[in-house]
């Protein structure tokens, strides 16, 4: 059995980047985690981008980012899956390695979501939901979310105030992330006076889409350099599953099967149970996301989800601390990079470099990447070793 | 080593087909496949697609199509590498299968060009070349074509008529393939009095954007169904290479370094020499395409791989047939489909089910899958076992 390590991890700062472009900002996070890997040489390239043909009118990634990144002539494609694209690229990235096919693989997610505004990046993201049966009805993920959370909030009774943890407990932690879009801690009060999007959805439920690139380097455990100072960081459980598009050809929209399956598929492959995991980076696209997928793997019970936030379970401190860096809500929503970005924060964690965020001890992370509500899901168990 | 074999083909009629959207395309080369294999079932998808979240609104389309075709639950992505992405996504099945992930894995490539029309189809294709260095001055796939025939012309002294045995040949073949875009032989002067599209580059120089969906299912030797009665066809070698999108950034424009790289890879792997190949499947986006690949595999040299088309040696009886069912040109060109239509093809020669195109005793063949001028090229080889 291969162990695959990461061995190195970059990222740019996330945010509106309007002085820099889609390959450069890949280029800059490629440069880091080729020297956090101490100098590897990548031989597969597999980017993960959401919407850049839509948005940066730049389509085949793969050999762009490795023609810019110095590594022309190795193998490179673009992986898609909205907004697990980062995840998927990811799996690839770890199936290339454990496979034996590659002995170093790079893993790049990338997006620019500044090349284009408003109703542009609205159409573009509407490509990610069933054209033909709700992307043409006028909706976009974001009323769909709202639709979601709003029948979520009828169903089990919730409060106003009951999804505020899941925002307040992300910008407290991106306070602390000097890569995170959001460095400010904002209290209750911010959130209920929040303006509305899309009834019961406010501002704050709604990660912000940015631009962002991160990367990490894959191989063997048994290649790292002998220079290699950092604590080893193993890939233990890799899934991904896939769901129906439309919401409405569910048969329980508030249970997101591919949460559980993928996270639980994960996990049997390491061998560990829900209590062993240290904490859990969620897709928190909507605060509403965020509370379905803790259900779906189970740190909470059907209807119970949005508790964990209100009762400071996601907290550092808590049961299940989650997005430790921010998650999608206080580091950015840069599409395509964001299920890397997970993989690099959870490295982070797992080194102990997390610094006044950092969960003591933590040997196990959780990460888990959506493409729309839970269409795709994509789970990896990250480890030390 | 595991035997990855295709167990199963199927696919669509190529051409504009305005009664069918991209899922029900999708779906009936997918059943067709399934049918063709026995009923195998599917544990992983792997879309093939370039530009469907430009030309039909519609990303995410692993999720989409594994719903559509009765999968939901599998895993699925997509795979994008401009026309390189049914080789990418044939390639990632191949691995999958080979590296004993899933047992059986369903490769689709599909693309529907008449969802759009006209200058949005040029914007769409012109994302697939550098658009920061390229499309930005006005650069279509189409006009770089011109302009690198244009100078292999003047470089290697071509005559008018000299590229016109790629069209010739791929017309005749095509008039056999009931799948085909256009099943019509042509004569030589009505290339010659071809229209002008981007000169000297004709319309006969140009396959034609088009609709179409193939797909193959990808299992272990030993994991065909008893009932499974065609002559085996194994997926020998597998490479993929990239290159600079730009083609000023190369140090000789006229030479396919992507074309060369991986289809050695891919022989060696088998470990076979040229000489045993028995036809060739390029990626005749462009009759210089063509010439370009058949020269930097080795079947010409430098400058005179359009003599193989002027001589007849890409013939059905020539040394090296190719595009024995019509190609790009003839069969037509269905974005991120071509790549599966190749291997569809490659497997109905090696089964010897290629009626009046049959390769008599065929036992190899090379595909090559392009994305631009070879930024991206992926070849297989394909043997009857």
């Amino acid at each position: 059995m291969i162990d695959v390590v990461i061995a190195g991890i970059g990222q740019t700062k996330v945010g509106e980047l309007w002085d820099i472009g889609l390959r450069d900002l890949a280029f800059d996070a490629i440069q880091d985690a080729v020297k956090d890997s101490g100098g590897l040489k990548p031989q597969a390239l597999f980017v993960g981008n959401m919407l850049a043909p839509n948005l940066s009118n730049q389509a085949h990634l793969g050999a762009l980012i490795a023609d810019c990144a110095g590594l022309a002539g190795i193998e490179a494609m673009t992986l898609e899956a909205a907004g697990a694209s980062g995840g998927a690229a990811l799996r690839q990235g770890y199936l290339a390695v454990a496979s034996g096919m590659v002995d170093v693989a790079l893993v790049i997610g990338v997006e620019k979501f500044t090349d284009k505004v408003g109703p542009d990046v609205d159409a573009a993201l509407a490509t990610t939901s069933d054209s033909d049966f709700e992307a043409v009805q006028g909706m976009t993920p974001t009323s769909q979310a709202a639709l979601l959370m709003r029948r979520y909030m009828h169903e089990y009774q919730v409060p106003a105030d009951g999804f505020a943890g899941f925002a307040l407990t992300a910008h407290a932690n991106g306070a602390n992330n000097p890569c995170a879009m959001f460095q400010k801690a904002i209290k209750l009060e911010t959130y209920m006076k929040a303006e509305m999007v899309s009834e019961p959805l406010n501002i704050f439920d709604i990660a912000p889409n940015a631009d962002g690139a991160a990367a990490v380097v894959l191989t063997r455990r048994e290649l790292l350099l002998t220079s290699f100072a950092h604590p080893h960081v193993k890939i233990s459980g890799s899934a991904s599953i896939s769901d129906t598009l439309a919401l409405h050809d569910r048969k329980d929209m508030l249970y997101f099967d591919t949460a559980q399956l993928s996270a639980g598929k994960a996990m049997k492959q390491v061998g560990i149970t829900l209590d062993q995991i240290n904490f859990f980076e969620y897709h928190d696209m909507f605060s509403i996301y965020a509370a379905l997928q803790l259900e779906a793997i189970g740190f909470a019970i059907k209807g119970k989800g949005w508790k964990l936030a209100a009762d400071g379970a996601i907290g550092l401190k808590g049961k299940i601390p989650c997005a430790t860096m921010g998650g999608l809500k206080a580091r950015g929503f840069p599409g395509g990079a964001s299920g890397v970005y997970q993989a690099v924060e959870a490295v982070t964690q797992l080194r102990g470099q997390a610094g006044t965020n950092q969960i003591a001890g933590a040997k196990y992370g959780l990460i888990q990447s959506l493409g729309g509500p839970a269409s795709t899901a994509i789970s990896h168990v990250l480890e030390r070793l």
